[in-house]
């Protein structure tokens, strides 16, 4: 994005901190803020009080955790819907912060943010139809297509897809609801739930790498079968920073596709499935696509009559 | 759609025959001729002698078997890429009939288009987000958002998903690729190749129907996670005639989910999971959607400048 390129206000607003930048692209941020996630009285009224000291700014976006509702046609637009966190369920983000900035806003969540910014600017620049799975905590997938988030009512949860197991592995898993899903076999909590030992302790010969990379090697497979991505980013604190978790996991999804996909791309695993490249910034930079995506929705209303 | 909607050509083209409509909507068919489907070069004529009979369309829908390139940045964009079908394998379609049609033109897969159909005027009409499962032969998925089809580059292929097996059954499935993925379970060829009895003569207190299911509720379940379908309409051989395998196709998708997903449509089973409502006519019906897509998209790039 040039120097001509709008400016853009994104809000990254995340469980423990919130990231506000006034940016056109990742190589021209004029002002970055970073603020506590606490109450939302406060939290909210410290992203407004960013706001009025910036100026020029013809959009707005916000990439929250969710879960959130992002169906424009829905009274809760734009709330966090249901969480844990003191305070923040059911609350109004989007609503209230459109009112305060008065300029098109998007708002989305912040696996779709850091996918949108990838596609745009990182680890898939160029490809208009990716997926982003991030393996933290949990796992979270964001599918572009076109630009576009794919998914216009809830957040996806492709994380909770049922792998088939390896076979003489009968953990039962730790996800509350299915246990043995993607998310209950692949993400951090399960790393330390199986093995007593949180992923990046475990040693790269340990038995349950092979394990965690054939459930996300299916996620994967899940994910090519959607017809969507041309590249697949993952990111998150189990494949960041656990360089052999990922020969693993493109060795499994070619192993479960078994040739079937006639996609080019995906012959090719190590381009197919690579890690982020915008690090910490992707998802203020996401929060930036949405924002301009906000306001190029409003320029087509507008001119469209 | 109303009369003052345009009449648009739209064609499906089959394995075994070819049918062709004039038509606004599925109230609104001026004409409608059927061809077999023989060696392209006798049916491709056929159409093109067809469409030189009718006048006053303003664009061309075709909705193809595949698989097929819908990629309209690739060289082979409205062909047939590889089919065991005589003489069809990298047989062109979509370019040949807009150069003698000579009127903006849409092409993606007969699944696809069936998809469309049944979101414009079918059993999820008024609905822009939705999944079309067809269960016959093989399993095709047509997954629509914001009314338009998701998966730009290939055709979606969801049937080849790996569900998790039930306790006790370790039937090797018959799918050439993957063995038990979904449609090597529950596709009409591997219900005669377990019991030995085709589908439509198979009891309804077989054991198998239970497993059946099972294959497609875990396809249900992975659809739904796309974040997409607020409504999944089922249909094909399988699926079409065997009323007694709805209700245990629901109970199956629900199981699995177990409680996840907070998207209230899910809740309600019946009115989730549906038989198709256009019959036979949602192959040709779909092509207009696509042939009036085109035109949409055309009078944007017009109008746009």
């Amino acid at each position: 994005m040039s120097d001509e390129a709008p400016l853009i206000a994104g809000i990254e607003l995340g469980g423990t901190k919130c990231i506000c930048i006034l940016a056109r692209g990742p190589d021209s941020i004029e002002d970055r803020v970073q603020l506590p996630t606490t109450r939302p009285e406060e939290t909210l009224a410290g992203i407004e009080a960013v706001l009025d000291r910036w100026s020029g700014f013809v959009g707005l976006g916000i990439a929250s955790f969710g879960p959130v509702s992002i169906d424009p046609h829905a009274a809760d637009y734009g709330h966090i819907t249901s969480t844990p966190k003191p305070g923040w369920a059911g609350q109004d983000v989007a609503q209230r912060l459109r009112r305060h900035a008065r300029v098109p806003t998007g708002f989305h969540t912040d696996v779709v943010g850091a996918a949108l910014a990838e596609a745009r600017w990182g680890a898939a620049a160029g490809l208009a139809d990716i997926a982003y799975a991030t393996v933290g905590t949990g796992i979270g997938v964001g599918l572009i297509a076109g630009g576009r988030p794919v998914g216009g009512l809830t957040h996806s949860e492709f994380g909770h897809i049922r792998p088939v197991r390896v076979a003489g592995d009968d953990w039962i898993g730790n996800c509350p609801y299915h246990g043995a899903c993607c998310e209950g076999l692949a993400a951090g909590p399960a790393i330390k739930a199986r093995t007593g030992i949180p992923g990046p302790d475990l040693p790269a010969d340990h038995r349950a790498w092979d394990l965690v990379a054939d459930a996300l090697g299916q996620l994967l497979h899940t994910l090519v079968l959607t017809g969507v991505p041309r590249r697949i980013v993952m990111g998150g604190g189990v494949m960041v920073g656990t360089d052999h978790l990922f020969p693993r996991v493109r060795a499994a999804m070619t192993r479960s596709l078994a040739g079937y996909v006639a996609l080019a791309e995906v012959a090719d695993a190590d381009t197919f499935v690579v890690p982020p490249a915008l690090g910490g910034n992707a998802g203020p930079l996401g929060a930036i696509v949405l924002g301009a995506q906000a306001v190029q929705a409003e320029m087509g209303r507008v001119f469209r009559g």
